[in-house]
């Protein structure tokens, strides 16, 4: 086996290095996407509110950290702010893994645990009108809308009358039945696979994951329709969810790329366009859901 | 909680099952993919050559079949058939896992089995001449390429000078160093996330997981860089892998749908405009990641 095992198949760091190591003559090639992450100045990250942070700790172990989206979904993130703080989740579990698709968690069919407090049918807030200023369109095609692009660092999608938040890998949404105004936001989903774009306009989308997504994609898929759990065992329970702003000291902070920024600009110009002794040939293009904002703990 | 627990966010059958029960007198709605998949004909369906296919047996009980395409990279797909058939991968592990990326497999760096009997530098078989008369294009819009469709049931993109399969979800493709020669076929990488299409042209797809897909993505994420698993007991060993063509009796035989039968394109459509009584707004459009052939046992 030649060396190529650690190194093989990808862009990024260990490559970087080693292509500079091996030919320092060489022109310098340009830097990579990490190391513009790296590179990128203090005023090319926005903290995250801490009231839009929940922590969310699970019984094997897990931390799983997400992001709220009160601007496109505000009901919706009402009603988890309120059924956080509630202790609804609390006890609450992993419902459902289904592969390449979600990851689900809430209370299952048989918990009767009451919602307190919530608005028990929320407006469908899958959209908002028209195209926000704020909107940074990327300038690539997309399958499934005329433009896509961000929105105060969300991965964002617009036709002009409409923009709404996309549903790409690590994105959040609110589960529902058959009528729209049966996701209350007891039960959340996270996207696992390939993006569902069919989903967008369709489900709330009120946030993504920030941290421990590996540890919610690395589930067993579940062995009922839909990948839902078959028994209570297989249910890892939540042992708590925390808004972060009530958690006081200790509480973790996270910081997003503004997508308006030069540093988030040259990100996806080099995402899009991978220099490196590795690639042969650039794609010279991105995907929205490739081009999601870096994250950072807060330094 | 109410019912919607499990028949939540998603279409297929459960949902159709349950719209159909309401609504009896509603007009018919249109078949869901699903109900297009189980009733389409004998005639829809291809069965897979035994010897493009490779039934890998993981230490942990988890059997995992895939798929060679010997059209698309021949000496990749013969070195493949060599490695199998001299036993190179058994007693191989799972190297690596990097969440919304890749899991490879393969022998880690200081293991010194020889690879015997196959090409060591084979040639980039990372796209062929021109467009194939059999390619079959979808009419959607695609952030990477002029074109994407199908060739004999692989996701494929075309530019018109050439043709090349793409990095979907369960794609298989061949690691390599920073040269394109030394991508031997001795490690082997799937998807296991959004499709990383600026992968497609600059590494040999080499084929797709047909069962099994969900027993790769659900591992844990290594710790090393790239998702690489840091020791040996971290890594789970393939105890065999072997040809269907030479199992004998017993052989597992799978079948693809012919993606230039009616019900393939009937199965598109259902795809891309959602119908039934979850959707409230067809996407009217499907990436070719979301486009991928269905797979099943053959009857």
């Amino acid at each position: 086996m030649a060396a190529y095992g650690k190194a093989g198949l990808i862009s990024g760091l260990l490559i970087t290095a080693l292509a500079l190591t091996a030919a320092a003559e060489a022109p310098k090639p340009a830097p990579s996407p990490q190391e513009i992450v790296d590179a990128a100045p203090a005023s090319a990250w926005a903290t995250i509110k801490a009231d839009d942070l929940v922590v969310m700790k699970l019984a094997d172990g897990a931390e799983v950290i997400y992001q709220l989206a009160p601007d496109f979904a505000p009901v919706h993130v009402a009603n988890i702010r309120q059924l956080v703080r509630s202790g609804y989740f609390d006890g609450a579990s992993i419902l459902r893994v289904q592969d390449n698709y979600v990851v689900q968690w809430g209370r299952p069919d048989e918990d009767t645990t009451e919602a307190k407090g919530i608005t028990k049918t929320p407006p469908a807030e899958y959209e908002v009108a028209g195209t926000p200023k704020t909107f940074r369109a990327l300038p690539w095609r997309d399958a499934y809308a005329p433009k896509t692009g961000h929105i105060a660092s969300w991965p964002a999608a617009s036709d002009g009358s409409a923009t709404w938040l996309v549903h790409c890998y690590g994105m959040i949404g609110v589960a529902r039945g058959n009528t729209p105004d049966t996701g209350d936001a007891t039960q959340l989903y996270t996207i696992i696979g390939h993006a569902p774009r069919h989903l967008d306009r369709n489900l709330a989308v009120v946030g993504r994951i920030v941290s421990g997504m590996d540890l919610l994609a690395d589930r067993p898929r579940g062995g009922e329709a839909l990948g839902f759990y078959k028994t209570d065992p297989e249910r890892v329970k939540i042992v708590s969810a925390r808004m972060a702003s009530d958690i006081g000291a200790g509480a973790p902070s996270w910081q997003v790329m503004d997508t308006a920024s030069p540093a988030f600009d040259a990100w996806v110009k080099a995402r899009a366009s991978r220099s490196g002794a590795f690639f042969v040939r650039p794609a010279n293009a991105l995907d929205i859901c490739n081009a999601q904002a870096p994250l950072r703990k807060a330094p």
